[in-house]
């Protein structure tokens, strides 16, 4: 337990495997669902899935005017809201990158939909009457483990400006059912739009405080870092990214994709956090052309794509690059962070097609 | 796409590392659960999950007298059974040998725990007429795809008396609820006491053939082997094994233990194909003893056991070890198989105790 890992290159340590048999990814085939299904959501769990008690209390404190305590049952009975949100990994597409952060190394799967059900955050700080000095809102989760030495609780902030949106939740239910333990149960925060690290599982305290949130997951992890010692910019909004349901069927250990040649319908889904998605290019074989984007049915979901490809025996690499309405367009080769986030470089599929 | 994979030793594969990612395991603070949460389960694919139709048929046929075809529905008119079952992959702790079979790389976390709710297989062969010349039933489920250069259905088969148990169901829920997509979606085999890959997923044929089944999964697949060239023993019921609970917190990256000094509570869940678990040792810093083993409560279902430590400052290494009452006993070093298959060496914690 040092501070900050070297960077490693070439085949994955038994520690980077560890964390990839705990925190799954989506199946890309998955794509194919509006809304995930239960159990194919992506995880990331820090530290272990806490034990959940039955008289858990969401304790709402600090720069407040009336703090106050709340069971789950309580909270239940509270106005709610049901929004259908995209979530991914800030870490997502780490382990594509060369050299690359020891951490979770996600390939391109963790990314899904869910519809979370909850009381907005908005109503809960009004209630308690945030105070004019509060400079940052604390989510604290009750997984508690070591990182880089530092004994801490899971952890995130929102400054009050963003955590009074109208669109952020404290979730109870995730696809019609009670949350299951590993999505937070009992409570979660879910914050559309960001990146999952600000979505703090099994949320216990709410804290306003007078300076800027500290904690290691807010003022050190999750911050773009060109080098070493940089300060770095906070991640924040999901960047303009895109995947396809690879086409096919596999090769059992290499997972290459064999397509029978003639015409072939491929799909994805697209996503953005900063705006809609108003374009996605397929691309095969070096040509691009445009996919059929479907408009923004929910405001903080994927938008599916499709297109049909006219495939002729041999290899092929098959691509898709997504622009959104801010101008926003992957970018063609993953772009470089220390840590491994924000990747959302095309995605590659390499694709044999058979007479 | 070759013949058999050469052995690799050392750091994991990008191969290995997507179908870790792919292919989840259950976390281990989930032995907590008697019935581990939709969700957690283990999970192997193949190759994709299948897109299921609304028009879904089950085909029974081959040597039957009466062959008959059968949507969900209709089977879901019929008796039904419900049995929680332990449910191990025959490659669960492939990872951790060296040198190893490049495939799904399972650590440890391949096991898990549902109850399944289904027709009897039995009152379906029955009701079909199963025919005296057959020599084998193959079960046949609908994802499709390429492994050592073959293309193929995953298929596997019982010989006749095996497939007329009482005790393997035909299922439709898990845990409550309708099979989720990954976990064979509309239908499934269960069958209890065996290694995983004989409850066949995404089932569609029931077929009664007059020689054993040659298909790859059945014949070359899931075999126990010493060395290349041997035709081995096929993998059939799940060897005793055991599992705790690591105690304490992780460390985030190297997912080691830090427990705080005093008395703790150990505990986890012991399994076995052939008979009920009649002992579990607990071993800490060389010295061992016994566990206290709760009675089977559900025959086909794994058995919590529990001890207390008194965690004395330090570096210390945890492990059960679990005795089933046909007198099969975990072996303390991974036992050797070409493939991977059938490691129940006992499980090794690391743990740091602070004062």
């Amino acid at each position: 337990m040092s501070a900050r890992r070297p960077p490693i290159v070439g085949r994955y340590t038994a520690e980077e495997l560890a964390l990839a048999a705990r925190n799954r990814g989506m199946p890309l085939e998955a794509l194919r669902y509006d809304v995930t299904p239960p159990g194919l959501h992506y995880l990331l769990v820090h530290f272990d899935i806490p034990a959940e008690g039955p008289d858990w209390q969401l304790k709402v404190g600090g720069l407040v005017s009336e703090p106050f305590s709340m069971g789950v049952e309580q909270l239940k009975a509270l106005p709610a809201r049901t929004l259908r949100v995209t979530m991914e990994c800030a870490g997502n597409g780490r382990g594509q990158l060369s050299p690359r952060y020891p951490s979770v190394p996600w390939l391109e799967e963790g990314v899904s939909t869910a519809e979370w059900t909850g009381v907005p955050l908005r109503a809960l700080l009004e209630r308690a009457r945030l105070r004019d000095e509060a400079r940052d809102v604390v989510f604290r989760g009750a997984d508690r483990g070591f990182e880089r030495g530092i004994e801490h609780e899971f952890a995130r902030s929102l400054a009050p400006g963003e955590a009074m949106r109208d669109d952020i939740l404290v979730a109870y239910a995730m696809n019609g059912a009670s949350l299951p333990p590993q999505h937070g149960a009992p409570l979660r925060l879910v914050v559309p739009r960001w990146y999952g690290m600000a979505s703090v599982k099994w949320l216990h305290a709410i804290e306003a405080i007078g300076q800027p949130f500290d904690g290691l997951q807010q003022a050190s992890s999750y911050h773009f870092r060109q080098a070493p010692g940089q300060k770095g910019e906070p991640c924040t909004l999901m960047r303009v990214n895109s995947l396809m349901v690879p086409p096919g069927i596999p090769d059992f250990y290499s997972r290459k994709r064999i397509v029978v040649a003639g015409t072939v319908a491929i799909g994805g889904r697209a996503w953005s956090g900063a705006a809609p998605i108003v374009r996605v290019e397929f691309g095969a074989g070096g040509a691009w052309r445009d996919a059929v984007v479907e408009p923004l049915h929910a405001p903080y979901a994927w938008q599916r794509w499709s297109v049909s490809w006219d495939a002729s025996p041999g290899e092929h690499e098959l691509s898709c690059r997504a622009t959104d309405a801010a101008g926003n367009r992957q970018p063609l080769e993953p772009p470089w962070d220390l840590s491994g986030f924000g990747n959302n470089g095309v995605q590659r599929i390499a694709v044999t097609v058979t007479a």
